[in-house]
């Protein structure tokens, strides 16, 4: 793909992801995509939190599940849709700072379903502390067939 | 546990859970507890949407990782708290009825982790659609220890 | 599918299953298959097991791997193959009897991926023991498109 | 550690895996440690393999059963023993070349449970293909409480 097609490809996720009423009730902004890659955060608020004080799981779940979408999104050809199929989620440590990043990327590509691997840091001051880890399927469809899925698609 | 003490104990889960900021975000409400047990649902809003007018991913993944914590705590002994360690998803079909709804079942409890497994239905009129399943590991901490993780704590 | 239709299916399975030099190595059994159910499983011999005399964690996986695909594998249409994809597998428990069952069961076939779960017992005497439970998704390919993967192939 | 003290434990964890029936059986070799990380591999024999001539899928979880475990028991402290609890594998391709070779990585140790990655890779000459992707979590127990359990133990 040449840079010109992936800034068009770029420009259309972005308006889906914006589309979601959930990104925005969570209040998550989406980082900078390239191919195969991308990253999604969200500052800290009292309602994304549980009862101790740390973000909820829930939030690094939303994070993971978005964010692994968007990354195979951005592997997709014309045509094509990203779907979460699936994904497993492993808490590190409890994120307690003021923001939560999530950095996905395409572990890979393939024509049914795509494999996409995530972090998440807890942003504290200028130091990053490692809080989760993910692997996830992203299933890739015929934008015709969307009856769709639940999870978040980004295609 | 006499069904007294199962009482006490659930009232302690509900105050906990209540306290939680995300919970109220997101509108979920804790259905009946029982021992090894959870029921949480969520009714239909346009901000738990994704672009395509089904639940979002991430909604079925919050409800998933406070169920079946929830569940775990149902099984504590005094003293303990329950932190999600971990859990795998499958999306199975979109979620786009009026209600989501997650019951969570312990498979296995244990002194150091509790596996559950969880199952997702889409509520629409009197019928149940099943959306998603999911198997976790719940951590069972001395409450002493708290240093917490960012899972659904809810013991 | 007719009775019929289902035997001469289920005899393919067992023919291709039959064709693994893996399965021979561990020396497993197919047991009862029956439309989007399986088992499978082995008896206990030295070069199983691991330095503690339980089963060793490879076996049971060996089991999960091949039990989940050919699960998916009864609920195929003709010219279609099943591979695995992923799965997610919990121990429960140590396996120290003298044999060792899964048994998959298919929770959501689909067009391009079929969802199974699957559980292991340890059997005792007379009693069976919960060891492990998985979730796997199972691949559903053209079998023209077999350039495979290294999953338990049972289409 | 000091470098001579992680040189008793690694000649403690190689006698321990080598007590391991099930190595023996599927005669993967141990190659090289170091404190969070290991390698095992097995070279390509019929008896690996599935009807397709692919390594099967039960010995890439094998490598990542055991690996996973022995990585966590690198960074073990005296008196403790590592378990498998749970992983989540997904498959990348299939594994056709003369041999599997699994890498781990300790991603984050604990004082209850160590999360690992592990990423497996098929020897095609002097090429590497990408075959297998995993994230585990290994219990850490205290060696007195072994009662086990069925993962590959190698502490």
């Amino acid at each position: 793909m040449t840079e010109d097609a992936f800034e068009t490809f770029e420009a259309k996720i972005r308006r889906r992801v914006a589309e979601q009423g959930f990104m925005r009730l969570i209040g998550a902004e989406l980082g900078p995509l390239s191919p195969g890659r991308s990253e999604i955060s969200v500052a800290r608020r009292p309602e994304l939190l549980q009862q101790n004080g740390f973000f909820h799981g829930g939030v690094t779940a939303f994070l993971v599940d978005n964010g692994t979408t968007i990354a195979a999104a951005t592997v997709l050809r014309t045509g094509q849709l990203a779907l979460t199929a699936e994904y497993k989620l492993n808490f590190l440590a409890p994120a307690e700072g003021e923001r939560m990043i999530c950095r996905s990327r395409v572990v890979k590509p393939g024509r049914a379903m795509t494999i996409v691997e995530a972090n998440v840091f807890d942003v504290i001051g200028d130091k990053e502390k490692h809080t989760a880890v993910a692997l996830a399927t992203i299933a890739v469809l015929d934008a015709k067939v969307l009856e769709g899925r639940s999870g978040g698609a980004a295609g």
